[in-house]
């Protein structure tokens, strides 16, 4: 535990509802700070690894790293001279090693090398939880598909009663998209969190002919991946990122959505199982779970807008655009996550009433006239759990 | 000052950069509590001027409401059960009153009305150090143009060289586009930000006939306009400000831009006076003001387009879209906000060097050929400094 | 009516849905290339009446501007080679005038002068069509309101019942949005559609000391609002515009929204006079107005997005943010007006079901126990009525 | 070529500047009615295929699907009352066809089945083109990359000129993001356009126990993927594709951003060779390739976030939300491809001055002192080009 995650970031007053689940968590400012402190720890460790800084050095910065107390406020006040917190964090960490330690500390980078690839620590250890929720409600939602393979309900387009369907082929639907949201999210994770690390100007000067080997075992060890060139102003990795991230917010979205339809009173074919109050009424029953998965999942689609529009980043550092995406990537983390750990809690504990859809469709079959056709949905509800499989 | 807001939020880790000038504290979890309090206290007074209220216990709830003490992160806790906080400071409130006024405490209201009424606070609150940054720009525009009505430089189209101007001309746009911002923005303070009060299903049940006399006077004891019916889900308030907020921000980038441009050192036409360093590099001077004005105000249309998203709320109370602009409003603020701080900064110490012009013009000329012609250049800053005349 | 117009444009394959109304009429190629013309003539009348062009020579160029056959499509690809329509349209226009009036055609102007001045005439004549939709819309919630004023229905808050309200508040409150909608459209296109005059460089250079004079008479021609600056790049009217349209576009995605949540089978108190059917079902009464304008508003948010991230313009002529305005200025007009179009036939033609508000209602009333309390909701109602009075 | 096409569809009015490229030929009215009739023409055959139609009434189908003479216009018109074009289509087509091969028309589809699986065509032939713009521009940029290898220049930083670089490297970049824009959407392409096929509800009722089969038979007919499931409401790969298309237009919005500087009189270092000239200045030699990938290039996040809030849809067919995908996607389409268009041509014809190059690195040379350091620069560009090998 470092010194400055100890006076831990408390919940703020919306994010009971906002901020949902371990992302919060993962992308604070104490996550953040370490992850800035990890990659330069990890950069002394490969740079000494490559002969560019003495092997005892590299020690001296890798205990300073460790150990380096941090005042946030007073960094964010002095990052403003600079226009980014790396700047003031060397001057921090170059007054904690020994004098001659001092200038291999942050040899080789510039601040964005430090703050691009401490973003990617941030987003990989984000994704844990996040994935975690997604799957599990991928799960929940695979487990309502299997319980209600054959209980039938009315099928409903453009909200008006439709055919007959049955909720497990609805709830095989939800698990589907949720499936492929973690999917490529994991995707992503593998593929696309790269190491950032070119220097002032991108060329990896300042290192001379050891550039490359530091670029590259810096990625080794990081766990992130090495990428041909340096990635200052091509932004594809967050763009591939944000549009996993709005892609997975969406099929939330939409799964939220469905529940708080389907638990409308003159609906009634599910509940929640831990139901909300109200300060006003006390007979409310509100999918609050539902509600707030769509609530977070609505404030992602502005976010990866924000993200893709300062994908237009100039020459080698943009003058603005990089800047613009730190509190958009930090927020659409959350609100992804804070998402899907809703719509988890609100799956597991989805009371289902197949009375009550039995009812709905009488009505419809009566309209319908002819007995009930259910097409192939059993058959498909068994397809997708098969697909599923391995999962 | 309340006791919860002794602890106070320090700057987090982005905000030296993305957090500059005085908005955020206005609309921090301190700030937003505060709100919520000053709007149950303002309601039981209200209530009890309406008669509807015994008076005693409009004074103890008032009283509980500027004493209470509360630990936001347990608050923040506990909203996860109904999805807002108003509902376990209600509890909180009702708790730290006598027992006798425990039941007046939120009469007649439902936790949207809290909300939204504490919100409008807000908003007013932080438009006050947006609007003194936005005319501070302003100002420091007209003086420029004031200055340099007769400075010539190359206009520019399409980043191309095209026909001479004046500095004064361009530093007039820009001080009419602030102007214009702020003109926006205070009309939408004037004229936008409305009490919210209809209790849970927006009819004013449960004051029986005081409840529009409740509902005038909540507003007038706030200084918040008072509209013809509530606005739960009919969100057009939040929508003009968030247009409004979002031109703004809209031309603090363009005046930010610009300055970038003209910095750039093949321009060289202007600097920053407290220009920003770097981590790898001694002879930098970066504009770290307009950059940081030009990266917050990118953040902004897709905060706007979340909010506007947000407009299409369900009946009495939207199942999300309500939840979903919390944040959006909050960030919306502050980037804006904090954009027209740093181009105040930027605009206040600008270093303009009319040398730097004449060198850049004087290329231009000679492709041209023939007498430099500015135009009505001069007349056009004359007219506009005197248009705005006493602002 | 113009040669060019002749060829009228007929609805695509998706206007049937996505741009009902009159205002695709007005944005189409033949209406902008009608403005365009328009506002070359009007700058020769201008000039003219300034002593900057010869008076008969200004005739010529009028009458030019009324008969001028222009093939649309090579007109396009003729505007590749210089980024704008305005040029090639130019050359055909010079063309076609006698040889000494030729030098006087545009005299002054820049391609940007014109193509904005005709944006503004564009903007004026949709907003015709589409303010008389919202209006007439409005109109129709007003009627709904006054109709059941006292129809006793369910109120509902995050999609549960939550307290008796009446169906005429809930279109009260319908018809108090679209007001306001009509209000700031109105406000906007009297004080925000402005003549945009400035030349190559904003200057007014090329018409010597008559550039101001010239200027004004045309904005006076042309009816549009003079401003005191050129603002080619300080884009502060179509940001105005754009949130404008934005507002009234999720006005109409709320009642939109309220109508299919109303029209569900299993709530039934509400249906559409002319419902829509389906390519598979027979049975289906599909709520197609409400549907379609839920459609067309849901599209705005991310246009008006689009227009706000365009205001950052570079100098005296932005370097792409100009261009990237047309597209989306046109769609926002477009989506914003079939919106408004669908919901004034959608609640033209509403029918009320008295019955099944009461049944649903009656469920609601069983579970609170007591007498219905409407709350002040019949009052809300005459007050709302009252204060559009003569609207 | 089917006889509604006949009438092409010319160029409009913007489309010189905003629609670049084969693209806007693929998504036009004649193009979608083209896939919408293929789709109908497959399903029969499938449905033959599958011992559900036939043969004979499949082959009626297939020569009606092939021959129908349509009105765009009028079908248009139709499509009001149904809220999609299938509806009238579909009574078109079965008018065309024998009496006995009516029924047989469309058989076991719903409307959005077959607009879905039309857009997966419409997708995929948009996608030609588009892609191989992209491939000419990211060859282009190689191509700049090798020739450049060596030549220095100054790397510039938030605008400020900071070390020095090559023009290799940075060309390198370009063609690094080119690449992987176009490997994403061929990702994209081969394995995320799926067909679309549920029937009304979802279930392939309608078919009996042939659904499966005919669903199966279909995609293999079309060429596209089958899916698990239906995705009415599930818009996976909708989203993916928007994504992908967002992170393609930023890409080159990067590229033509740098152009548009690097082309700046003041540094002079790039220069199309086709510029633009100017309706008011002989002089200008505007570099309107790279300012209109810009714009192009800018309106795509919004639309974007359109998409991705579209993915909100109601239970098994949406009330708006799907609707609101159509416009978007054609204009996301288009804007995308012509942005690789033009920075295609840009790229194309890019003159590199590396004389202005080396006068504008000198200043900075002389501010550092001390002699150049290229760092890895030129072996980055090896390794970039060795990576790209065979593609």
């Amino acid at each position: 535990m470092r010194p400055f995650s100890s006076p831990s970031e408390p919940p703020g007053l919306f994010d009971g509802v906002l901020a949902r689940g371990g992302v919060r968590a993962e992308v604070g400012d104490a996550a953040w700070l370490s992850a800035l402190l990890d990659v330069e720890a990890a950069l002394a460790r490969a740079g000494s690894d490559a002969g560019a800084v003495p092997p005892g050095v590299a020690d001296a910065i890798v205990a300073a790293c460790a150990s380096l107390a941090v005042d946030i406020a007073e960094l964010s006040a002095d990052s403003a001279a600079s226009g980014n917190p790396v700047v003031p964090l060397v001057e921090r960490l170059r007054a904690a090693v020994p004098g001659e330690a001092a200038p291999y500390v942050h040899k080789g980078a510039t601040s964005q090398d430090i703050m691009d690839t401490a973003a990617m620590l941030v987003v990989r250890r984000a994704l844990g939880p996040l994935l975690d929720d997604l799957r599990g409600a991928a799960d929940a939602a695979a487990g309502l598909a299997a319980r209600h393979r054959d209980t039938p309900m009315a099928g409903r387009t453009l909200l008006q009663q439709a055919l007959p369907t049955t909720f497990g082929l609805k709830a095989a639907g939800w698990s589907v998209g949720l499936d492929e949201a973690v999917a490529r999210l994991r995707d992503v994770r593998g593929t696309r969190l790269a190491v950032q690390f070119g220097g002032a100007a991108g060329t990896l000067a300042g290192l001379g002919p050891a550039g490359p080997d530091v670029a590259r075992r810096l990625a080794a060890g990081l766990g992130l991946v090495e990428r041909v060139l340096p990635w200052h102003t091509m932004r594809t990795p967050l763009a591939d990122l944000a549009g996993a991230l709005g892609e997975a917010a969406g099929v939330v979205g939409k799964v939220g959505r469905d529940i708080t339809l389907l638990a409308q009173n003159e609906v009634g074919e599910v509940s929640e199982g831990a139901p909300g109050g109200s300060s006003a009424m006390a007979h409310k029953r509100n999918p609050v779970a539902a509600v707030s998965a769509v609530a977070c999942a609505a404030e992602t689609p502005g976010l990866v807008a924000s993200l893709l529009a300062s994908m237009v980043q100039e020459h080698e550092r943009a003058a603005g655009a990089w800047h613009a995406e730190w509190r958009p990537l930090r927020t659409l983390l959350v609100a992804t996550g804070s998402a899907a750990a809703w719509l988890r809690a609100g799956l597991d504990g989805l009371v289902v009433h197949p009375d009550a859809m039995r009812a709905n469709l009488d009505a419809l079959l009566s309209v319908l006239g002819g007995p009930m056709d259910l097409g192939s949905a059993p058959e498909l509800v068994d397809r997708c759990l098969a697909a599923r499989g391995g999962k």
